[in-house]
């Protein structure tokens, strides 16, 4: 097993395999659309043929007469119920109202006896539309006179967000070379392979759900809200989770609503099981955005000023969208130090289906176009992109214009171990035959991690010590893939001194486990590894009392170790923890002893409005050599290696740390150069997992994952953020690779083969 | 809405509804035998035809090949595990091994995907039997050279329990008179309406059961020793249950082991319902006993010994008949002076089936031979049998022989209140007419609440709040259908001043709630009570806090009340409950703020072996008026009312003590006089509720309930026991009222027409 030495630890740093790994593996594991439950009916939705139009009559009479149907449903039954991230904001309705916004959004549902006559149903209602002028650009949607998508936001702007520190013309004019640039990133979607799917049961005790969620407490909040019932009646009961990257997992769908209304209509459970193409034309994405960049430079690589413009395309509704645009610019004054610093983001209504959180939830964008700009002046000035990284790299502690202060950094260390890599070094020695070029990239990023946008998002855990010493472990956090259960797990078990068997965590069941705020935001290790980290202790301080009186010594002083329990300086008289668990049950208070941990770091206000503070509780530091091979002719590119230096810290499981960082990356290698919606009108072309190009495994290159260790305080074990560092490092370092390979700057996101074969064709002819 | 005083509280004391009465009337609340899994299996048991056989062979090669089975067990797959109470009472196997030792018990079991094809199998299991000599009569199985029924007891004595305080020859010696009689207690059963069922799951997160238990507890812990799993492995899920009454539902039945062995051999789910045919041939009923008891009383009644010996039929395993033989003696110097006491108390293997726990555990035998014996003395003596118990009832606080500390006692109270009762006053003034004859009979005894045998038999409980003020409260209580549900949610809306539907109560996960010893021996209120009330006060310290900042006081100052919160003296200050739940969980360390209780009243160590000291927390005390008018001619009785004063401390549901002393007095009623299984050679003869006659509502006479209010300290709110004290107080009186109409005394229940008709013939000829 692969082990770090982090510190004096039996559990953590080493590379615990995955406790869920059976279940996955054997298809044991039940997903929510492999729940059924006796009576069940099916809820389909029917979605509109138009990107834009005013809905005059909806006709679901032939609908409901279909044998086999149980219930149809409209806007109207929600009785103007809308939903979205901040209460000003709150803009979506589960079904569409008045008039439609963008292709595929719900107009109606059906609640019948099977699927098949479910969807026939959909078929027998007839909506009439009168089509209405739609605006799919984002730049074109803030034009005098565009078609408004919201009639509370006349200009198109769901929401703008805006910092500026220092003097950025003060910090132009000092500079010996500015440069402006435009750069696109693209439209592009999660890719879980598990669609969003829930059965939905309405009963006496409320609402209970089994959702396929990777933060169930949001969908929580929305049913309650919309069903006007208490949070102590809303039951979110989450079963395996298969991946969620942010939007669509975090956040509820018509779906929910729809399913849960059709229970409470009918008396019966009811399921939606969304398909593919359902999930790939009207599910969230990440918001594609045009950056305008500009960046002041000294000859000696030293930045003096960056001002970025930011025009996302955030589609027909503003769900998170206000977090992701402050997340264009809140840490955009990292890694590197930057005196003059201003950023205006603006979000921008279209006929589009809707853009939200994505993995590297907003940083992607501005670090994107910030890492290649920075690479094309040095190539102007005549400057190594390492060395140039080098020079502006932040050390820890460090403090940045908008306030965001560092306590650990591993971005050097990152750096200075790439700059010694093979793959560096010898990057101009390669011997490139006719047909194929290869170049290398390099770049270099910050992350924030364990995300704290509100007060309330904050973690607790349960501990209850069984009396045959074995533990179990409620927590609100969600694994929806990334290997949080395992890593929770550890801490507890590390913290009682038991074999990781010993603790059993559950999924969530919001009637039984605390809240949380969710998996986004790399949040989990963070901030429920605090609150399991300090229930563990809590449930060790109770247990070291019956110790104490049992050796006659302070209860500070009982150690809790290998599945024992000793006196400090006395390991000769240890006695199991199973024996101690026995002590404590059966002569104390009770079968029963419980540990409570709040997570508490990171609390300090922060200005959402302004920019200013930590919204995260630590940040990680990316850095990373990217190789690809070019074929001249066709523009066929081909990844061959990565190589990642990243800094979260402490890997408190160096192997799922390493498989975030793999996973991130070529996510990311696919936002680079393969993924794009192809879009006429509103309307996704490619709604499918053939004609969207995501990467699988055979187009990942190799992958080294390189750990920089730092100590960050703000943390539990100093652990910070692994996996979204990566696919906000891999776009630019792929990119920067092509261009070290075709002496082409590509600054529009992906770069497709076609692009790249039509660029290199125009350099032939200069 | 019902509303007795009983202190300064909002919700104490009033009869709130049911919170479940919505699902139970309805019909929405889900029972285990309701509950369906995609692709389960139907377990079956084959049943012994024989009470007291060696098994020579089992052939189970044509069950196994009849087309849907897909499974078929016996003994030796569970390779030697056997379950009991105590660790050196464990000698029941969930199917017979070498011999069967009663009629219907388990020898083999099948899987099948319906229940039909489960039974057909079982007629193609061929079991060869050598039939051995059976003993069926306890008194008969004592002989020397009685079969042997197990060889670790070669004496079929399977426990025995002496107690020996004072001297009680010398207190014969004292008396004016002393009387021997032979009593005798029938063989009656729980009769819970929900028969014994479960679903069993066995995966890679170990055992799930959703199992009908009134003690789940019991069950997750015979699962984790049979198939040797850690307790965290272990999933015990509590649907609604169908009455409990002791006995089955708190211990586990062949069906948990084999449906889960099941689902271990086949990878499917696995159900089993009993009949009612089975739960009335093979599970636990309340042991039925002869008692010799001897009393010594003074010419002015005065009691000054007494000596009982007492003979149980085991059946065919110990179960927890050991405790059974102590709580028959531990409360015996209860609820009269007793100042010399000596009992020797002897459980008898017999092949009948096993004689367990049962409401009014232990108690219901002595008490009867005692107070009837009590009852004859005076008679003899010409006292009145209401003077001759005011003058030996206890008063608190009180001390008895073998150290039972009483710290509360309404007995006096009661009985003065039921001298008064006019159908004490004007029993003698009834006009009687010529065919039916009428009397009324009295009892006072005691009875223990707060059960605790051992150490590790206390309670928790877990408050999580929301962040719109309503509670979610997790405790491993279970409501078998006494209403502790409601009664635990008024208690912990009480200490939060809130409304009872503010708080939600969860049935026992045992994944999820805190562990919990199960409902028995009237402790659900006194100890679940106890850890609710003390998990509202930490909650509601913790939210103090917030509050006390917001006034700038001592959070010891702040009330919380009526849904709202404000500083004591300052109730114009008031802000919602609501509100300050926002304030602490979006300001504070999180979403969600945890409150923990633990019960520790009453963990003073007693003694076992000896019985001395408190095994209860607290003891009501019940004094009982019972009508009964018996036909002279047929000797068929009608019980026409009932009166009882129960002193259960403080009744902090009104209306569910009452239901509570209702139920129990009517079942006691059926004990006295209706119910008896006829035995045929360790066979029963009337196995159905057709022909086991319990009495339904339309035999239920008037009830009458008087609370009478004491003061117990060691319970919270001064709450204690309410239901069992009415089982035991009940027998005596009808046999006492069917005295009062007859002038015969009879000493064995139940005292059906037949006996009395012959009596009254009998007498008729004198």
């Amino acid at each position: 097993m692969e082990e770090i030495n982090i510190g004096d630890y039996s559990l953590l740093g080493k590379s615990i395999p995955r406790i869920d790994a059976y279940e996955k593996v054997t298809g044991e594991a039940k997903y929510a659309a492999d729940i059924e439950l006796p009576g069940m009916l099916w809820c389909k939705i029917l979605r509109s043929p138009l990107p834009h139009a005013k809905i005059l009559n909806i006709d679901i009479s032939r609908a409901k007469r279909l044998t086999g149907v149980k219930a149809v449903c409209t806007a109207k039954d929600f009785k103007g119920f809308r939903w979205g991230w901040m209460p000003i904001t709150r803009d979506e309705p589960p079904l569409a109202e008045d008039k439609v916004r963008f292709y595929g959004e719900g107009v109606a549902a059906v609640a019948a006896i099977d699927e098949e006559t479910a969807e026939e149903a959909l078929e027998l209602i007839k909506v009439d539309y009168e089509e209405l002028p739609g605006v799919f650009d984002p730049e074109e949607a803030l034009k005098e006179g565009a078609p408004v998508v919201h009639d509370y936001r006349p200009n198109n702007i769901s929401w703008e967000f805006h910092m500026d520190f220092g003097d950025v013309e003060k910090g132009f004019k000092e500079a010996d070379l500015v440069r402006e640039d435009r750069f696109a990133t693209g439209r592009v979607i999660t890719g879980f392979l598990e669609p969003p799917a829930a059965i939905a049961l309405w009963n006496s005790s409320g609402i209970t759900i089994w959702a396929a969620k990777q933060s169930p407490y949001f969908v929580y909040r929305h049913l309650a809200q919309c069903f006007n019932l208490p949070l102590n009646k809303i039951r979110v009961i989450q079963p395996f989770v298969g991946g969620g990257f942010g939007g669509t997992k975090n956040d509820s769908v018509a779906g929910d609503f729809c399913s849960v209304l059709f229970s409470k209509m009918t008396g019966r459970p009811v399921k939606f099981v969304y398909k593919m193409e359902e999930v790939f034309l009207t599910c969230r994405r990440r918001h594609n955005a045009i950056i305008y960049n500009k960046m002041g430079m000294k000859k000696d690589g030293t930045i003096t000023a960056m001002q970025s413009r930011l025009i996302a395309d955030g589609g027909a509704y503003t769900a998170i969208g206000p977090l992701t645009m402050y997340l264009t610019g809140c840490i955009s004054t990292l890694p590197y130090k930057l005196p003059n610093f201003k950023h205006d983001a603006y979000r921008v209504f279209t006929n589009n289906p809707v853009g939200a959180a994505m993995r590297g939830h907003g940083v992607t964008h501005t670090r994107f176009a910030a890492e290649i700009q920075m690479d094309m002046m040095a190539e102007e000035l005549g400057l190594d992109p390492m060395e140039i990284r080098l020079k502006n790299a932040i050390e820890a502690p460090y403090e940045t214009i908008n306030k965001v202060t560092i306590f650990s950094c591993g971005l050097k260390d990152g750096l200075l171990k790439l700059k010694e890599h093979p793959l560096w070094k010898e990057r101009k020695k390669e011997n490139k035959d006719k047909e194929t070029i290869s170049g290398v990239g390099i770049s270099g990023v910050a992350y924030l991690g364990g995300a704290r946008q509100r007060g309330y998002q904050s973690c607790a855990a349960v501990l209850r010590l069984c009396e045959d010493g074995t533990v179990e472990y409620l927590t609100g956090a969600t694994d929806a893939g990334q290997g949080s259960d395992t890593v929770l797990t550890q801490i507890v078990a590390e913290e009682l001194g038991l074999s990781i068997d010993h603790v059993d965590i559950q999924r969530v069941d919001t009637a039984y486990t605390p809240c949380d705020a969710g998996s986004y935001g790399s949040r989990v290790t963070a901030l429920a590894g605090e609150a399991a980290m300090k229930a563990a202790k809590d449930l060790k301080r109770q247990l070291a009392e019956y110790a104490a009186k049992e050796w006659n010594v302070s209860s500070e002083d009982i150690v809790f170790k290998n599945n024992k329990v000793y006196p400090k300086h006395m390991p000769d008289k240890a006695i199991p923890f199973r024996k101690l668990a026995q002590i404590a049950c059966y002569s104390g208070v009770g079968a029963v002893i419980i540990g409570r941990g709040y997570s508490q770091y990171g609390i300090e206000p922060y200005d959402f409005e302004k920019g200013i503070g930590n919204a995260g509780t630590a940040y990680s530091f990316t850095s990373q050599l990217t190789r690809v091979e070019v074929d001249k002719e066709t523009g066929f590119t081909k990844c061959t290696d990565m190589i990642i230096a990243h800094d979260c810290g402490k890997p408190l499981n160096p192997g799922l740390v390493e498989s975030q960082n793999q996973g991130a990356s070529v996510q990311g290698l696919g936002q680079a150069i393969y993924e794009e919606f192809v879009m006429d009108r509103g309307r996704t072309l490619n709604a499918n997992l053939a004609d969207y190009k995501m990467p699988t495994a055979v187009d990942a290159p190799n992958i080294e994952v390189i750990h920089i260790l730092t100590d960050d305080p703000k943390v539990p074990y100093g652990a910070k953020e692994a996996s979204e560092g990566a696919i906000v490092s891999s776009p630019p370092s792929v990119i920067s690779a092509i261009h070290d390979a075709t002496g082409i700057w590509f600054k529009e996101l992906p770069v497709t083969p076609e692009k790249i074969a039509l660029a290199l064709r125009e350099k032939k002819k200069e």
